[in-house]
């Protein structure tokens, strides 16, 4: 395959990134950065300062002997994209390239704004550059598990049959987000549907939980080649935090009742199923989506795993109920279907103790470079 | 009521600005002429070139005493919106600030991202204005029948509730819909109600048929005050355009087989729609959305209502099948509710010949100024 990963120096973007090339992929990335500049201009740095695309591409040609092409720019931009995919001439475009925090979308109409113009013209440039350059590539667009919201019916993977009144119908799981970084991810899907519809081009549209976890194999222990690691409050995944919580020795911060219920995955588990989509691509004029996640808990059975896990190694963790930022059910129905990928191969890594207990390790031996300051909700929803 | 008209210049604007000013109400129209110049720029020139917002109102102050304030500016720009809603401090503000044209936003490239950009940021600095200067006024935005597409079931109004394996949930009615424009008020919507959940706004959406007819009460026949008639392939309703073509002796030009069946309104209907919504705002945290349309058509029966109506003052008019330019099924189901405006008190005026021969008359004394250039679809929905 001729891979073109868009966010490619994101969390999920660079492992991605070695997954491919070291499968035997030619592989190239792009990025401006966007979401480290960010992070940093709101005190939200990664726990570890990772290198640049042109080290880490050096890094890992070191190890593997593969290269892995960069290029630096804003796909915000269209005549940007229009070049790369010119360049390039993928047949398959991973499409991670947007702002991916939801506090931070929330945190004022600046961040507002931004989030919806970089993350729906990211789109939109990518189905464009798609349609005018390899109309035959197959898009693989990261969406949310967070688009579905938590409605009282069972969530289906993507679309839903509606019996209406003796006729029935096939439409677009009805979406309804809680955040606006979710919402542009809804509108992503919408935009996507239309033009797939429209131009008959391939796109799989994968519906993600919450990632855990850092390493990859294809990192091989090498941490200039780990992803950025996020534990603050506008970046950080809630199993990152947690962990990280428990190491500093502050309390796990748990919005709410915590009967918030959601489907996660490890950061492994999310290569395989980019690279199975990838493999078995959507047909002309599809729009496949699947829900990626490998198991549902609730923010209080993640607490009290970690708090579980952290005793093992003598850690003795607190939880703390926070009043929650955001708005959202803290008990609700949930019951989201997740067969697709699981048929096209998937073999999950569960979260477990081990891995819990890896994880603690790793971040201890960085204790000192945690800022506990980062740690507590800054945005709330309502306020703006 | 202090009515703040974003897009106040438009088809539907400046009608509407006359309407509330003349009963009695305080109205601040803002508007960057971004309809006008397109249109220019494409060719596609209004019938009459009617004055700019400070001309029309001094035109509207003269015939009738009133005074209606006008702002010229962009206001996908938040700080230039945000200025505007400082300044007038509006109760109920209504939204039309959007590219209108299904075949502009398909025509390339450029007009895809300007539609989208246009369209959503212009929504979105819309809601986080209300927010932060007045959070308790009333958002009345204008959206379009058109994001419902035409689904194999009845159309609810704006919501559905769906029974789904034994369990039920209210949803937004999918949408689907059948050009980016039409797209870009599906997005809309979605932002609308996730704002509306989580500020608490009061929204109005209303989900809009095609309009026609230029003549409304308030312009007391002066023809400065008429509204932009387009009668070409871009900006031109299709009732608007068989009437010019009719007028003009060039065939009807039906789209594809004809089957295409919409819900339609005259323009005195608009106003009267928007005019009881704002009479009877939603509530707090409410997204309320009617259907606005008053009768449904298929594009042959108006076509042949077009022919009737001109053979009656001795116009003799053909039809003309053309190569559907569009994506959209030409013979299907479609059975919308529309209980909603009527239940406000909405007297509708339904299309009759009298309409139509009044149309046609005003119409043939323009003749001069038909431009037949400009009748032909000059843009196709798979070519982009």
């Amino acid at each position: 395959m001729k891979v073109l990963i868009l966010g490619g120096d994101g969390y999920l973007g660079w492992p991605t990134a070695m997954y491919f090339s070291s499968r035997g992929h030619e592989v190239t990335v792009v990025d401006n950065y966007y979401r480290k500049i960010i992070s940093e201009a709101t005190s939200s740095e990664a726990l570890l300062d990772t290198p640049s695309l042109p080290v880490k591409a050096k890094e890992y040609k070191k190890i593997s002997g593969n290269i892995i092409n960069y290029i630096i720019g804003d796909l915000s931009e269209y005549n940007f994209t229009l070049r790369v995919f010119k360049e390039v001439i993928p047949d398959t475009i991973i499409h991670y390239a947007e702002q991916p925090s939801a506090p931070y979308s929330m945190r004022g109409e600046k961040e507002a704004i931004e989030t919806l113009n970089n993350n729906l013209n990211v789109t939109l440039n990518c189905i464009l550059a798609t349609n005018s350059v390899v109309p035959n590539a197959h898009i693989i667009k990261l969406g949310t598990m967070g688009e579905y919201g938590t409605p009282n019916i069972e969530i289906e993977e993507g679309w839903i049959n509606i019996e209406h009144k003796g006729r029935s119908e096939k439409f677009l799981f009805p979406r309804a987000a809680g955040s606006l970084y979710h919402t542009t991810k809804v509108l992503d899907t919408d935009l996507l549907w239309f033009y797939v519809k429209t131009f008959g081009l391939r796109v799989t549209d994968l519906m993600q939980g919450p990632v855990y976890g850092f390493e990859t194999d294809e990192a091989m222990s090498n941490e200039k080649l780990y992803p950025h690691f996020h534990y603050d409050d506008l970046f950080g995944t809630v199993i990152n935090r947690f962990i990280t919580q428990a190491v500093v020795g502050v309390p796990l911060t748990v919005y709410g009742k915590g009967g918030q219920t959601r489907g996660y995955l490890n950061i492994k588990d999310t290569l395989s199923c980019v690279y199975l989509a990838a493999k078995a691509p959507a047909n002309k004029g599809e729009l496949r989506i699947f829900n990626q996640f490998t198991e549902t808990f609730s923010v209080n059975e993640l607490a009290e795993m970690v708090r579980e896990a952290s005793a093992e190694i003598g850690i003795n963790v607190q939880i703390q109920n926070l009043v929650n930022p955001r708005k959202e059910a803290e008990s609700h129905f949930y019951k989201p279907a997740h067969t697709g990928l699981f048929e096209l191969g998937l073999k999950p890594h569960l979260l477990d103790n081990k891995t819990l207990i890896q994880m603690i390790k790793w971040i201890s031996a960085k204790v000192d470079y945690i800022d506990k300051q980062k740690i507590l909700p800054r945005t709330a929803w309502n306020k703006l």
